[in-house]
Order: C-alpha cells, then sequence, then structure tokens
C-alpha cells in the first residue's frame, strides 16, 4: 500500500517544476535571486497555488504571509501532518534551498492522492514566509510566528534595506491573490516533516542519497554597532581619531581569531558591515556589523556568545560600542521516534541513510517546538549552497521524495 | 589706497551670508550636506549668482560646471585673477569647508568694487566642481578639468551610488540656470588665491588668525577589490572558505600597522568600505574598500604606495585582490613670492601669520600648475571638520577675508 504511494512519486514532473521555480528570479550566474514577498517569490507562490489546484488542494494563507495547501482527510478536525519549506532565496541563492522542500511535499502529497489510499488525517503543504532573513531580518520569520515564538508584532515593523515594512510588502501579497482565503496564525499540527538539501558536504562525500537529520546546531545572532567620529582623512592625526571602520576591523579580526577550534566545528561569520558616511576621504563616523555563531553543543555556543561583548569592548578602543543580540537558538535534537520514522520509510523502500546534523537553521526549528518534527537531506554538489553554484541531482532529489511521500503516508493515513 | 579697500570688507555681510548658505543641505545635527551638483547645491549657486548680481558681476558657467563671476578690469583681454573655492559639501560636511573661500572672494571683490579703485585686469570669483569628491570620485574635478589634468571624457561617465553621471547632473545644472552665458574651459590665469578654513588645529593653538600657506602634502588614492566566495554560514568550514570580509578586515589591518609613524605625520585612512552581498547569514564573496595616503614628503609618500600592494597582498590569503591607483599627487609647494604677498597683505593690516602646511588637498592644487597660486588659511574650532561640528569665528574669517581683499587688490590693479 504505502510502497505504492512512493512508486507514484513522479521524478520528471519534481524536476521540471524546480526547474520552473528556478526561473523565478533568475540570475545571469545560473542561481535565483527570489527574496521574501518579491515580485519573484509571488510569482513562485502562484505556480505553487495553480500546480496544487490541478490535482484539488486548496490555497489558505494565514497573517504571516504562510501559504497552505490541503489534502483533506477523514476527520477534518484533527490536526494536519504538514510538511514543506520555503519559496524565497537568498540575493546570490540557487535552485533548491527551500523550494525543494515545497515541491517535494506536493509531489509526495500528488502521489498520495494519485494512490486513492484514504487518509484519517489531512496533510498541508506549506511554504513558510521569509525563511531567509537577507530581505528582512531576522530569518524563520513565518515559522516563528506560526509557532508562536515570534508575534506579528515583532515582523510586521521590521522593515527592509529600502524602508519597505514586512506589513506592506504582506498587503503587496494579498493584493496579488484577492480571492485567497484566509486562516488564524497557528494551530495545532500532528507532525512536520521537512525535505531540504543539506547545504553541506557529508551526503555526497559518503555517497548516500538521503539523510536523516538528528538535529540542528544552535546559533546566536547579534548587531555590533562601531561609534566613532568623522574627521578628515588629510588633517586629523591619528593619536586624536576615532575612526569606526579602523575599530570594527580590530574587532571583527579579534573575534575571528576566537571564535575558532581546531576541529572546525564553531561556524562564526561576519556577512554584513556597513559604514557611516562610506566616503573616501572622511574617517567613518559608524561601522554596524552583523555576527552569526553556531554550534552544536549548547555549553560551548552559550560560552562562546558571552565572550562575544567582551572581545568586542576590548578591540573598539578608542570607539564606543552598542551590541544587541538577535538570536538566541540553542541546539536541538528531533525525537528519536520522528528520526527513526525516517529511517524506516527509507529502509522500506531500500534506500540507505546516514545521520547527519543541520548545520544551518530551517523552518523546523520552530514547528519542533509545538509538534514532532522531522527533517530529511539530500546531497547537494561539493556541499554549496547560498551561492548561484548551488547544484542537486534528478535522482537524490527523487529518493528524498519518495522517503517523504511514504513517511507522510504513513503519518496521516 | 588699498587699506581702504580692506576696510570695506563687511564682516557682517560675510557671516550672513555664510549662515544663509548653510541653511541649503543643514542637517538636524547643525552641519550641511550639501554635495556636489545636488539641488542643494544648485540653491547655493543661485544665491552666488544673486548676490553678484547685486552690484554688477556677470555670471558664466563652463562645461565641467564650475562657475565664475567676473568682476571687469580696464585690459578686458588680460587673463584675470581668480579666487575662490567650492560650494560642495561632504555627507557630514560643515558650514565654512569651501563655502568660505568663494563668499570670502565675493566679499572681497565686493569691497573693491565698493572703493572705487580702478583695476588693470578682471578678478574672478570661482565656484569649482566637486571638490569633495563625495558624491563623484574623486574630487577636484571642476579644478584638474580647468586646469587639464583631467579632460572631460574622464569626468563626465564617472556615476554617483545612484547611478546618475556627471554628465546627467551638469544636464540638470544647466536646466536650473537657461539663461547663464557658457565660456570654453579653460584659459590662462594671472594668479590664483584661495581662502580656506585650515581643517586643522594648529593656527588656533598657536593663536593666529591667519596662516600662510607653504603647500600641499601629496596624496596618493587606492582603490582594492578582495575577491571570495559566497557561502552558507552555517554550514561551510573556515578552512574552506573564501571570505571577503574577513580578508579585507586583515588588509586593512596589516595596512593600518605599517602606514604609521612615531611623529604621526602619515595620514592613512580607509573611509569606504563596500560588501556583497553583505547579508548576515552568508560569507562574503566581495569586499571594495578606499585608501588614502597622504604625506608632505615625496619619497616617503612614493616608497609607502608602494608598499600597498605588497601588503595587500600578504594579508589576502585566500582570496585574490585587485588593486588600482586612483590619484596620485606629488606634494607642492607654492611659490615664494606669493607666500610673500599673502603676509606682506596680512602686515599692511596689523594682522600676524603663521607659515602652515596644507595636510588637505584644495582646489589650489590643479590652479598651481598653471599659475602663481597661493593659500589663505584661517582658524577652525578644534581643528574638526569634514564634521557637522565644524565651526569658526566671524572675526577669524573676517580677518582671512581682509588679507584676501588686500592681496586680490595688489595682484590685479
Amino acid at each position: 500500500m504505502s510502497e505504492n504511494v512512493a512508486s507514484l512519486v513522479n521524478k520528471d514532473r519534481l524536476w521540471t517544476r524546480l526547474m520552473q521555480m528556478a526561473r523565478h528570479g533568475e540570475t545571469p550566474a545560473g542561481g535565483v535571486n527570489r527574496q521574501a514577498l518579491s515580485t519573484e517569490e509571488i510569482a513562485a507562490r502562484r505556480d505553487l497555488i495553480d500546480w496544487g489546484a490541478e490535482f484539488g488542494l486548496s490555497a489558505r494563507a494565514d497573517p504571516a504571509g504562510n501559504l497552505f495547501l490541503r489534502l483533506e482527510g477523514r476527520d477534518a478536525g484533527a490536526p494536519p501532518v504538514m510538511s514543506g519549506s520555503h519559496l524565497d532565496s537568498q540575493p546570490n541563492g540557487g535552485k533548491f534551498d527551500g523550494v525543494y522542500g515545497v515541491l517535494a511535499a506536493l509531489e509526495a502529497v500528488q502521489a498520495i492522492k494519485q494512490s486513492g489510499e484514504p487518509l484519517a488525517r489531512a496533510i498541508e503543504i506549506v511554504a513558510w514566509m521569509n525563511e531567509e532573513g537577507s530581505r528582512f531580518a531576522p530569518g524563520m520569520m513565518g515559522s516563528s510566528a506560526y509557532a508562536g515564538a515570534a508575534s506579528l508584532a515583532d515582523i510586521l515593523p521590521v522593515c527592509d534595506s529600502r524602508g519597505t515594512s514586512v506589513a506592506a510588502a504582506l498587503k503587496g501579497l494579498d493584493a496579488a491573490f484577492p480571492g485567497l482565503p484566509l486562516r488564524p496564525l497557528g494551530g495545532p499540527v500532528a507532525a512536520y516533516v521537512e525535505a531540504h538539501i543539506e547545504q553541506g558536504p557529508l551526503l555526497e562525500r559518503k555517497g548516500f542519497s538521503v539523510g536523516v537529520v538528528t538535529g540542528m546546531q544552535g546559533k546566536r545572532t547579534f548587531r555590533v554597532v562601531v561609534k566613532g567620529e568623522t574627521a578628515h582623512a588629510g588633517t586629523s592625526i591619528r593619536a586624536e581619531r576615532k575612526d569606526a571602520l579602523l575599530a570594527a576591523t580590530a574587532v571583527i579580526q579579534a573575534l575571528a581569531a576566537a571564535m575558532h577550534d581546531a576541529q572546525d566545528i564553531v561556524k562564526f561569520t561576519v556577512g554584513r558591515l556597513d559604514i557611516k558616511p562610506n566616503v573616501p576621504s572622511v574617517v567613518a563616523a559608524e561601522a554596524t556589523f552583523s555576527i552569526d555563531l553556531r554550534h552544536p553543543d549548547a555549553a560551548t555556543l552559550r560560552d562562546l556568545g558571552d565572550r562575544v561583548p567582551v572581545i568586542c569592548a576590548a578591540a573598539a578602543q578608542p570607539c564606543k560600542l552598542l551590541i544587541e543580540e538577535l538570536v538566541s537558538a540553542v541546539p536541538l535534537q528531533f525525537p528519536v521516534a520522528m528520526r527513526e520514522l525516517v529511517r524506516e520509510s527509507a529502509t522500506a523502500l531500500g534506500i540507505k541513510t546516514m545521520d547527519i546534523l543541520s548545520s544551518a537553521g530551517h523552518d523546523a526549528r520552530y514547528l519542533h517546538d509545538i509538534c514532532p518534527a522531522a527533517m530529511i537531506f539530500v546531497p547537494c554538489k561539493d556541499g554549496v549552497s547560498h551561492n548561484e553554484a548551488e547544484s542537486a541531482t534528478p535522482e537524490d532529489l527523487y529518493d528524498g521524495t519518495r522517503v517523504l511521500a511514504q513517511m507522510l503516508f504513513t503519518l496521516a493515513h
């Protein structure tokens, strides 16, 4: 029966849809720039709704801009099984990050529908709003709002670099889909399964097409503002300068030296740095930068993160500092029963798996707080992601989707 | 006779005009944002033209966007004496940098006109286009084009950060002054005198209201592009990253350590730094920064500048580098006779002077190449400039203007 479901997963249809989605925001270098709530992401949502409608799925949106496609089950009042990911990308993103999880869920549900097997409860395919956090920070906005970790009051006023708020961008989304029914934010979920490319090299190196995600490393992010004073580049002497750019580079170097281990497990990144007034002949008055710090061990992450303000203060002289912690997400482990179910679903299909820790954050982080959650990883070429060169094979994507179909059916039938 | 000219300089009129000019682009913090060819700078030009017209000066523009106001002399064909500076400011500029030199020249010429003394040759007040170089780089565009150090083909295609070219901005300038006669670019100049705030602390500390500028330190500027590769902040391991931001901060720290002397004579500044894609969770693919290096000694400047590529290359690993030198201006000394004339003009008015080296660049650098040039400095509070807190006293500005009037009269009568 359930083997029947997985056998109905259509490799070509999945691949064709992925390539069609990759046109929304495609870049000359073969990547994707499809940031949250952009015209391009709205076009991707439209495709998803249309594809679901073709086999009878009804779409709904919630006030956080999350999009749900529902295959009804016998008990309409029972909490649904959910599966999905996100359609938004980084500015220089690839064709698979996020969108794979949404289209794998669509394909799995389409296979289940086609099988004619009855479901005890509904399955909902979900595209979470703004997972990436590159247009509006922080990321995982939609899933965190759904799970109650953030409120609408937290996310609606957040503005992008052009001053457009999430609230305004959501109005644009509503306007694009005038007939789309609305559902309330949140609600009980029976289980959540998210398929995703690994974004690391391990599955490919060890030759597995499917990884059972054991958990996620923790993450702490900070915004650091270094306050100096403008001065004339040709006349002011160094001893009297308060050069925010020079202080920021010293701070970043000091942090990079400290946030490091021989095993290369600590992940420390300063990806954003903005200078004011940012003029060649003027000593900088202000430098603002991001810190993204991740580690799988809770105690290590806590200790490293707690050292951030100390290291910054020591290196910022003679400038002043403002440090704000934006995200503090502890490492998490998915329930053993859910991991076991991924493994069993794969085994039933003759697919071998390996256990793997997620180094990246995913929407499953927040769903884990409100229901049994699991993740299925598939390999991506050379582990490259958040990069236009991101690549994955139709075969691996197919294997992951078959496992997902098998597992969703088990959870919902 | 000439003492009569200086006595007609009107301290209140000068101050009132400076304060009126400070409204064009005024900032909440009391400074000025009046960048080259902006609406605000065009408004400042309009005031200047109107004030000159009130006592009979005719205005003309040239194809580089320089603005000239002419007081005619007996011999209309003789090369004029020129005096002026610039009306544009830094984004966080002050009320006196540049605009003082233009309004001091206007005031001096008005006093000469009022005296009724005949002139042998014309005096032209000039406002050079884009001295600051903050909107369009490099600076001193108008004066370098006038002197032939740059051509129109060099400057017209330069774009600001919004993609507006100098050519397009100059069309906007023309449209703002439809009746303004045009003159050809360049032409012989009998002598050039520029008054300016010191932008350093020496005159104030030593108690002089007027400084005789001996010359200018040399300047070399570079643009450095550090090329890395985007990668996922949560998954890519440090050993395999090519982090352009981290490499750029290492390069800047290495440069700052090397471009330094115990006497604090070397001026080294990185004022601009731009990151791509500049997203918190993405390892940076590219970092572009400016280097502004100045020194009064030609050999030292040459040696330090020549070390820039070597130091950059050593510190940028594993990223790649592109280094472009934008400006290479040797230190210069103004002619002894012109410096003597500043001193004598001051002495005749009972004003004591000190010799002083200009640490900043000024339009006089380029005029020095084509005619005898001089500069008159007046103090500014705490030496602060390129800063909204820039400040100067009516008395010091008055002294500088009287010396300028005396000197322009001597040169032109």
